[in-house]
């Protein structure tokens, strides 16, 4: 059985990812594929039980190197427990959220150096990276309207400032510019079928499909 | 106010590290110092609460690089909110435990390479490091007597082969070779006041006192 790939779903907040990630799940099993589909911060027990920690108490709770340490503990669970043996039995695991997540948050809008993201990075995972990223790209304000139609609880990574969620979109089309061969940026202001046909096109250019 | 001194205790368990701590803080208040007397992991609420995370639950359930992360994590929210704060005000720190503990455990002892280590720890903590390290050094099957001896609960990190806690020493009496400067290897056997003079006699040769 050949290794199966290893995709992420990356993007501002309500720009579509988890809505994405279903619409890729049953296109990829109707390929015939064994498709896992899973989700950060969590994924594994452990690393929902440091998902509770980052998310509940007051904005400020943790530092951002603290957050990054321990969404990085949290990813080496994820992958370790999950998403590895899930690839090397063959399946194909969607990911809603991964560490471009780290970086557009605590980094480029939180504040901490891409270098000190990259090393706890390589400290935690060494090589293992996504074989293709989808950003969603959306203006932050659809985004925000998206989410709040859906009737959701404010969480704390939704009580930043506009110019918080700018950052973050341009974070995520830096890092796609800096890795044009892992990244590949869709406009998400399409329709949900739209953008999971065009996601697909991509899927199926990048990394070929059976 | 001149800045305060950060001093850390470290060796196998059952050593004597704690009833150090104690006798330290009582005879450099009585040089007129303000000492602050905490632990690791541990030491303030949010790394109270990954010490738990830390502790409960079997053995492996975090991987030798997920402990590191999550220790590094708690303390830079113990360095940033407690021990940073203190010597600043010109308080003295003892710290029962601190970052060699992590190279000793999860690095000598549990097979993390002491580069991971090392990165991660910049990444947390940059360069601030103890001004003097206090290594209370033992034969582990003392160590582990004393611990019985008291009557205490088994707890995971007391749940290793003899092989293990010979590691441990090795790495602490390692460690202390590597930085001389900052590390002082005492013979734990000595009695408890017998130690605690010998560590005094040490931070005034090291740091010098009022
Ligand atoms: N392409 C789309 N066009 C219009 N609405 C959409 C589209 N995709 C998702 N939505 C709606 O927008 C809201 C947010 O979608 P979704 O939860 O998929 O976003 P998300 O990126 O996962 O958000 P979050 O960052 O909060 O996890 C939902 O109510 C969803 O039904
Ligand atoms: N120098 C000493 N000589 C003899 N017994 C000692 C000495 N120091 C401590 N003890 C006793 O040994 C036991 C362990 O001491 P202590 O708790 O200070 O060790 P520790 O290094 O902090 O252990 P742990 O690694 O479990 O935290 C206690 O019962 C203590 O009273
Ligand atoms: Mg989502
Ligand atoms: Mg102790």
């Amino acid at each position: 059985m050949a290794r199966g790939r290893f995709i992420t779903l990356e993007g501002g907040e309500g720009a579509g990812k988890t809505t994405l990630a279903r619409a890729l799940r049953d296109a990829l099993q109707a390929h015939g594929l064994e498709v896992v589909l899973t989700r950060e911060p969590g994924g594994t027990p452990n690393a929902e039980a440091l998902r509770e920690l980052l998310l509940e108490g007051e904005t400020g709770r943790w530092s951002p190197v603290a957050e990054t340490l321990l969404l990085f503990a949290a990813r080496e669970d994820h992958v370790r427990r999950l998403i590895e043996p899930a690839l090397a039995r063959g399946a194909w695991v969607i990911c809603d959220r991964f560490s471009d997540s780290t970086r557009a948050y605590q980094g480029a809008a939180g504040g901490l150096e891409a270098a000190r993201i990259t090393a706890i990075e390589q400290a935690a995972l060494g090589a293992m990276a996504p074989d293709l990223t989808v950003i969603a790209d959306l203006d932050p304000e659809d985004g925000m309207a998206r989410t709040r139609a859906r009737g959701e609880a404010v969480t704390r990574f939704e009580a930043h400032p506009p110019q918080f969620h700018a950052r973050l979109r341009q974070a995520f089309l830096d890092i796609a510019a800096a890795e044009p061969k892992r990244c590949v940026v869709l406009d998400a202001s399409q329709t949900p079928d739209a953008l999971a046909r065009a996601a697909l096109d991509a899927i199926e250019t990048r990394l070929g499909l059976p």
